[in-house]
């Protein structure tokens, strides 16, 4: 059967996370729904990064196989009438039957936004991390460094990870302060559960001067998540897209 | 008795506005709540800007009279304890008995923030006006500056006003495009019900160039309604703040 691509963006505040389950609102969930209605028989996709509860996304990718006869290019402007407002298919096109982005190399770019101000703001709660202590972002893209390149990274993985490997890639790792937000940028091969929340938990203890920079070393070395900072909240996340390095994915 | 002024940040989504209404949520509403249960004595705020409903603030005041003991610089912190997360009181003062914000001269900011892309983005509908035709800011400033000065603003106020004068003044328009985002920002010494989301309207679609920015002049000289472009929707505009030029305001 014929597969299409979703390009997904998504306000992860009302939702219990990207990935499919019976009993809880998820994107997925509600992304299946749209496709069954549209498609008048029941499709479900198949998603690439599972993001936690409140996480956001501006590029998350899933696929589905289907023989429909509508033109893979329509499937988001149809799909987006059928969706709530906090969930939007950017694009949506044609992909070889057997293609699945988590099967493929790739680099996925998450950002982690924080407001750094004395002053919380209501408009800015459900999409940025709050932090009162001032941040020296230049320290935290120091102990960032330690970060990039292969490492197991159990240190920064939630305990509960059920990943066969803790070994991952970060390609970048940067820090940038616009006035009163500083934002972590990460781009990796692949993200354990819960990491890129543990780097910027640990990240943030760097900026308040709690950890020393060159501490981070010795943190990713002891391969133990509880000498690490906390995980920090999930409304600073999100997912910003996907790349396949090389490879031509639209067909 | 001794007047505390309040400078209050908000998020509009899920409030009928600003003002105190008896049978619908407000902001005023809510925040009178929590000053009657930190007072233990029914208290009343008196607002400066009546912002619409959905309309976004980072800096309204409100003054009320109050007996208490709890020193004015503590109300923020005390109120915040007892106000949802959409709104927060950024900080407290003591005023003169007899300043309040709307009887004197003050500049007021607002912002209206457009994404301006083919696709619209979840994280962004909230605080955002969406506009999928490329908006010409250049053009959107040009249209603005005639609008600059002291005019009576007909043309740009709802029909529905019952203000006895139209006659306000602009001190200055700008518009300025970071990537996908255009932003209005206009600072006057007052602005009708309505007028700065019609403005915005109206230079969106100069922007779009469906109304050339000269035309602005005349739609301004008209003092009708109808010649001017819609009123844009309530979730892209924000009140940034108040200046008293001249004036210490704090006691």
């Amino acid at each position: 059967m014929p597969r299409v691509m979703l390009t997904v963006a998504y306000d992860g505040t009302n939702y219990n996370g990207f990935a499919y389950q019976p009993s809880a609102v998820t994107i997925e969930g509600r992304i299946n729904e749209a496709l069954t209605d549209l498609t008048g028989c029941e499709t479900c996709v198949s998603g690439a990064s599972r993001t936690d509860a409140g996480v956001h996304a501006l590029g998350n990718l899933a696929v589905f196989d289907t023989d429909s006869r509508i033109p893979p290019d329509k499937f988001a402007p149809a799909l987006n009438s059928r969706l709530p407002s906090d969930i939007r298919i950017v694009s949506s096109c044609s992909v070889a039957d057997d293609f699945h982005p988590r099967k493929r190399a790739s680099v996925k770019t998450y950002e982690y936004r924080i407001r750094n101000s004395k002053t919380e703001l209501p408009t800015d709660r459900l999409y940025t991390s709050f932090c009162s202590f001032p941040l020296d972002e230049k320290k935290m893209e120091e102990a960032g460094a330690f970060l990039v390149g292969e490492h197991n990274f159990t240190s920064f993985c939630n305990v509960e990870s059920q990943a066969l490997s803790h070994v991952r890639r970060i390609y970048s790792l940067s820090c940038k302060r616009e006035g009163e937000y500083v934002t972590i940028i990460v781009r990796g091969g692949g993200f354990l559960y819960n990491m890129v929340r543990i780097i910027a938990g640990t990240l943030m203890m760097v900026g308040r001067g709690k950890i020393a920079p060159e501490d981070v070393k010795g943190i990713l070395e002891a391969s133990d998540r509880s000498k690490a900072g906390p995980t920090a909240p999930p409304q600073g996340l999100f997912l910003i897209g996907y790349e396949f390095p090389g490879e031509d994915v639209i067909k």
